[in-house]
């Protein structure tokens, strides 16, 4: 199995410039404001990095350093973070990658007002690429983030829900910020349009894959894996993949409709993830998952063959195959 | 008493320009989600819109039109907006200008990220200005927002608390989104630097004094003028102007004190709201916003005499005499 290590190989030091970044933020508020330091320092670690590398690698793509797309990679993830503060701050989460969340450590309050401070300086990195198309993309992007979760908001606890509404919410949670990755690399080395579409496309589909296989980590992925519990989307009112294709399969009688509806769910819930592992659902959802990775390498071939184009392909086949 | 509709008259069409600008968010939403136009239309509605004045009336003391500081005008009032938000969202508010508040009437979840979307689209808003400088100072101005509520929630119900850590506060609460406006409409009036610093100061200036303004009318207001509860300062933890200056008066025993511990609160604050009502207190507070705001206008005198910079002048005033 690929390892993120050796895909990341052409981008090390890259990678060891975005940590750096993120050391600064916090540095700066030592002295005059301890407490938010502390915050910072808690919250502003990196992850699987995955947009920032995208970023990269993208500009890589097109012979451009990374030096010139450092603020973007670091915007990216910066954006990324922010976000999650505030989604575990609305779902309440406890724990997240094996971590208490902010929310759970510090409380609502100052999470809501991290999460902000955060958006606002991942626009400021944003503006230091000292290109009005990236500050434009970054804001839209954050706009479709925000829309989307509204409309999961608006849709949790529903039961009728289709594919497209599902393609449509990953598309906002999760694709559109690797777009802004990948389209945003292309852009700063000012690739053709042709070639930037390329990326967009590389992204977007990378993105639905992604959150597809994240989907189904929640079902099949062990508790101490994910850093969450087993079925928590669900217990969230959050219909994902496999348990749509669980609904279509049985549409009169079927544990999450009774979820749904129910003031307890936690029976129906592992009733759910029982029946959707012992069922080919989770087979078909990989495929699904395969379908866009695939999707997203289809143009790659027109790159010229270069490290970095090589570790799109492989990032490509790491993010299905993952296990956490 | 001076009227803000006769303040306003220079700027009576771009003001309207804002209002369109608004409109075009919750109809460009309608067809595809409607329940989000519905929430845009509720709250995207222009209160004294002194941010947006501020920015139009900065730029045309050095003679440029409206049309050129829109976007910025609309980023700001959106801005502002935002903030205000996740404020109610924060502090559990019901009412803000008499109406309910988002958290109110969508819940908190609904809240947060309707106020994330905000902050997103003014940053796009602020892209739509082509200038590199405006982004980095909506960035910037929001980070120190975010950050001065974050101090504030890091000292609410705590009694030590100096008139330092108080303008600290006020000024990133409220003077720096006036020095947004007002700045902003220099840089993008293509103004000198001193003639910026004078911008720069007048919002900061006239920023301390509107916020001395506000915490005072929340002792002295009634309810129904100010659409919120007298004394919900205090009774969210919020040491203000008036309330400092009682502690300071009755350092051994007030009623302030005596509140921060307590866990039912009303009848401290009501005795808190009585003393600062029955002292000079009230008037030492006035005192200290004339201040700022004299400081505001200090160096207005240096501009060409324009309509905009008698009307800077006058803003100036009412800001003080204001009762809501």
């Amino acid at each position: 199995m690929l390892k993120l290590s050796s895909i990341y190989a052409p981008i090390n030091e890259g990678l060891k410039g975005v940590e750096d970044e993120f050391k600064l933020v916090s540095e700066s508020r030592k002295q005059s404001f301890p407490e938010m330091a502390e915050m910072l320092d808690y919250i502003l670690v990196g992850g699987k990095v995955l947009r920032p590398a995208l970023s990269m690698l993208s500009a890589m793509c097109f012979g451009t350093g990374i030096k010139k797309v450092l603020p973007l990679a670091t915007s990216s993830e910066m954006l990324h973070i922010a976000t999650l503060v505030h989604d575990d701050a609305i779902d309440k989460a406890d724990t997240r990658r094996s971590r208490r969340t902010v929310n759970s450590v510090w409380g609502l309050e100052k999470a809501i007002l991290l999460g902000d401070f955060l958006f606002a300086h991942a626009a400021e990195v944003a503006a230091e690429t000292d290109n009005m198309r990236i500050v434009t993309l970054f804001a839209q992007t954050l706009q479709i983030i925000a829309s989307g979760e509204l409309k999961q908001a608006y849709a949790s606890f529903n039961p009728d829900q289709s594919y497209e509404n599902y393609l449509e919410r990953i598309s906002g949670k999760t694709a559109a910020l690797f777009v802004m990755a990948t389209k945003g690399g292309a852009i700063l080395a000012d690739a053709s349009p042709s070639d930037e579409e390329i990326m967009r496309s590389y992204g977007y589909n990378l993105g639905l894959s992604f959150q597809i296989v994240d989907d189904i980590l929640d079902f099949v992925g062990n508790a101490k894996d994910m850093g969450k519990p087993v079925g928590s989307d669900l217990n969230n009112g959050t219909v994902t993949l496999p348990a749509l294709l669980l609904m279509d399969r049985y549409p009169e009688n079927n544990p999450i409709k009774d979820m749904l509806g129910a003031t307890d769910r936690s029976a129906h819930v592992a009733r759910a993830v029982e029946m959707i592992n012992s069922s080919d659902i989770i087979d078909l959802s990989y495929k699904e998952a395969k379908r866009y990775a695939d999707l997203a390498c289809q143009d790659l071939s027109k790159l010229p063959k270069t490290a970095a184009r090589e570790s799109l392909y492989q990032l490509a086949e790491f993010i299905v195959e993952r296990k956490n």
